[in-house]
């Protein structure tokens, strides 16, 4: 078995941790770092804060074999990630030749002055020294990585073409594949010891149960998730819990449950 | 000024890190918080690994006033959170006598058997040594609190209902207040500049800075968001916004854009 390797992920702003904004890249970002075989182990949502940012890069870049920043990389006073993140590696914050020739051309031809390349754009080709771009095709803007920190932007769009760039850039193992069985009417309760023996004999897969509650006219039931890089491995194991839901009377269906 | 109690959000299972499930329970909790007066300052999400649970709940408990947990409360094998908690706390995981003898005598009268209350739901029942319950109206199995930690139920409904009863057993200081001006067509790095300065004259708010794209025919811009526990800054500091997009040939508007 070959190991997966792991990643982490900060969502980097206050407007996440004040229920402004709704996140929508840690799932994104999940699904594909599993296709990739890397395995997304913890995220974590911290403030625009300098000693926060500075304190948890160094302390999760030493814990995960990736880190993944999401926000905080535009040219605004509260985007502050790229001089963290220098911090952080304790290397000068400096103008990026590739980045700023680039967004200098862009804004000079866009606006038709020079003024238009401002100091708080200038801000977004200031990156830590060694960083390489993340190029992506939406925004003039890149990211860059550092050591085995990626900085993606915020806004979904641009945080999803960003990720496009890196992702081949990332050595990963074999992709963790997934398979759902789903039994509506089934309690967690009747089935929790079934499954416990199931998971005990099959220690290499990481087996999940998800409750739910009024699914599109299905009603309540239960989903049995099992996670791993081995595909016999998934069969087999999802083949017990089939036969286990039968035994309490439920005819398992393949996937997921329709939407609330 | 009075001081502004901090939180700490543990978002538990391995289904938001590997992006099956979509967090909804951040969102909810940090507004909640905020109209309680308490800042969540912090979020993370981990997986249902003991150790990683164990030693994340000791190291936040220490440096926020109050630690929230949502997930890994119900029957099975992957919802280890009370057991965790004890292990954290040093404690024993025990029968909780009020909780024991009230899902006792649901489950019977409801299947009629004995045997309907099971090992598995028995869990639900145990918890640390010292836990108050925190009920709710939807769920027989209740949250708990021991020290500052407070355990809650993953699925959004359950959760909400918990939050309610605990909200007013959490101390608060005054409400964090918010206002929002947005300026359509404007783009951030041309009012980057003058809201520096504004942030910089209102140093005791949060001046957050948000662009956004293609909202509901409205198309792009930025929306500019104050927060503070201080009505009077807020109304100051944005009136100079207001000021700053109107320099800029763009009208301000009072709230967010529309839904993309």
């Amino acid at each position: 078995m070959t190991a997966t390797p792991t990643a982490c992920l900060l969502i980097i702003g206050n407007e996440v941790l004040s229920g402004r904004t709704q996140d929508a890249n840690l799932a994104h970002i999940a699904r594909k770092l599993g296709e990739r075989g890397i395995a997304l182990r913890e995220a974590r949502v911290i403030p625009d804060v300098p000693e926060t940012i500075i304190g948890t890069v160094n302390e999760v870049r030493q814990k995960f074999a990736h880190v993944l920043t999401t926000g905080g990389i535009g040219p605004t006073h509260d985007d502050i990630t790229s001089e963290c993140i220098a911090a952080a590696f304790g290397v000068p914050w400096e103008k990026q030749p590739e980045a700023w020739a680039r967004m200098e051309a862009f804004y000079v031809q866009r606006d038709g002055t020079a003024e238009a390349f401002n100091a708080a754009r200038q801000r977004m080709a200031t990156m830590p020294r060694g960083a390489t771009l993340i190029d992506n095709a939406i925004s003039i803007a890149p990211g860059f990585t550092i050591g085995n920190v990626h900085v993606l932007a915020g806004v979904p769009r641009i945080m999803q073409a960003m990720l496009e760039t890196l992702l081949p850039r990332l050595g990963g193992g074999p992709p963790i594949l997934s398979r759902t069985l789903t039994g509506y009417g089934l309690m967690e309760g009747a089935i929790a010891a079934g499954l416990e023996e199931v998971q005990k004999a099959f220690p290499g897969l990481d087996l999940g149960s998800y409750p739910f509650y009024g699914r599109g006219g299905r009603g309540n039931g239960v989903s049995i998730v099992a996670k791993g890089t081995e595909a016999a491995a998934i069969e087999a194991a999802m083949a017990r819990v089939a036969t286990l839901m039968q035994s309490l009377g439920v005819e398992p269906e393949e996937g997921e449950p329709p939407p609330a």
